[in-house]
């Protein structure tokens, strides 16, 4: 029904789409939500929940084949909190597709039941790309759900309205929507020299290094964002910046904004409390490290990691090869 | 210090620093940020500060010039509230900058001060854009410790940590870091007829016309939220998305992130509870509309505002005139 209003609609290929989280083509119907949507969608026809203890995923398996849907019925002996359930949407065939806490914890489940992490559903290709969309948007909910049971204005209860996208005091009449963290993270060119800044932080596996990122500021704009954080974790200076591609990231939710920013400087001088090391790359050593194993010297984020995105179309763009 | 790593470092004209409140040249030192860093900026020499009466900003006036930069001893008589305080940063010369809510109410100030709304300060140019740029970090700032002085979690007090960038709650050690949310503006372009989509919502004022615009959802990318919102206020199609520039908008902690998207239908099917009205408007007609008084039968957004440039830049790249 809407799908092609996303992925259908989209040029082929649009750099955010071959992203992990991505995948997401729920009509969300944000302008319709009741506050009896999710009981309705409940009782519906053919509806589909993603269930999670904290927050991991819940996986049904039988040996060979993971699925993370669930028939409303097959949820009892996990004790699901619908008081607490959130509506995702609705898929193409009519299908309402919602995401449910469950109050068993993660080691009482039975053994066909596998509780995986945000980061294990890509990683480990446990979900294809529209499921994996719509865990991203249910973690996203149910976490900010959770952390808002009392109001941070009167400290009185919430309570959730519209399926899981308001939170209103029931004393204050406070009202909260769910939050998205904008997050720069930005692949540094040193055109002259046809290399790219990269670095790791302290708990990276080894091995790894990755694009910088961080957190936008209240009162920033996105390229001053860049150019800071460029700056403050790498002393490198950075002129133009371009944006390219943005990702969800469910950790809990962030919104990824990928861009390309050009170096006017090239001496790093790292800020040691939060990268454990900075350097540039090559194009030819940053090309390897795409493909590289985790057990290689150097080794670049795993595809779907908006990173290596990054890397691969700076790479692809072509140059001195 | 350190403005060159921002605007002196952007190309110019960089879309991003031609709108409203994106002037903010501050060395935040956000890596360097102790529990004790407003004290310290409040004892230094120079120290300039941001008064605040609920969401307004307080401006000294004497009939001539309006002057928002208080020294610590000039806000004695506004009860100033030094243990909200914040932390903005750092001018180039060293002078720390400092926000503060005071306790006096808007309607109790002497005739000799001003209270403006962030809205007001770039629509009626009441401060430059350095300052637009501080004060919307310090709104952003501001509200957001406000509207989080008890936990979500467990509804226990929290403490300001680190210059007012963090939260920790003194019961079940909860964090919190400031909330900035993402929002799509975009100007949806029907290349064949030359023409640009632009609407009106209920509140505007009579005759304003802008771009359509929405908050970016849990678990969805920029484009995505873009095509989204753009059929849901329109029943636009939208294919082809690509980012222009950003905007901090503090109202009351927004990052305008504003897109061209190309339409890939035509039919104006508008949502009747958002939209009052949405309309196509022609080249010429957005030409003259940006520069149309308030008091015309249609206008755009003022100077400063996203929307503007978004209006600008399009009409400014040419096409059949």
């Amino acid at each position: 029904m809407t799908a092609d209003i996303f992925h259908n609609n989209a040029p082929h290929p649009e750099p955010s789409l071959l992203t992990a989280f991505a995948g997401n083509r729920l009509d969300r119907q944000s302008e319709n939500r009741a506050d009896d949507c999710v009981e309705k969608a409940l009782a519906a026809e053919g509806t589909h929940i993603l269930a999670f203890t904290g927050p991991r995923l819940i996986l049904k398996h039988d040996g060979q084949i993971l699925d993370p849907l669930f028939a409303p019925y097959e949820l009892a002996e996990l004790q699901p909190d619908f008081d607490n359930a959130v509506l995702l949407g609705y898929r193409d065939n009519g299908e309402p597709r919602i995401a449910v806490p469950v109050l068993i914890a993660a080691e009482e489940l039975a053994s066909h039941y596998k509780p995986a992490e945000a980061r294990a559903l890509f990683r480990d290709g446990l979900l294809d790309e529209e499921l994996q969309g719509e865990a991203a948007q249910a973690i996203a909910l149910l976490n900010w759900n959770a952390a808002n049971r009392f109001c941070g204005k009167c400290g009185s209860t919430m309570e959730m309205k519209i399926g899981g996208y308001k939170r209103v005091c029931t004393q204050c009449q406070h009202m909260l929507f769910p939050r998205t963290d904008p997050v720069v993270i930005m692949l540094t060119i040193d055109i002259e020299n046809d290399r790219c800044l990269l670095g790791r932080s302290h708990h990276f596996q080894e091995g790894m290094y990755s694009c910088l990122a961080g957190f936008v500021e209240p009162g920033e704009t996105i390229e001053n964002a860049v150019r800071r954080e460029t700056f403050e974790e790498a002393g490198i200076r950075v002129g133009r910046v371009r944006y390219h591609a943005s990702q969800p990231w469910p950790m809990p939710h962030s919104l990824m904004i990928g861009c390309y920013s050009e170096a006017s400087s090239q001496e790093i001088i790292i800020d040691p409390q939060e990268m454990q090391d900075v350097r540039w790359f090559s194009r030819a050593e940053a090309a390897a490290m795409l493909d590289a194993g985790t057990d290689s010297q150097y080794f670049a984020p795993l595809k779907g990691a908006i990173a290596h995105h990054l890397l691969r179309d700076w790479i692809e763009w072509g140059g001195e090869r």
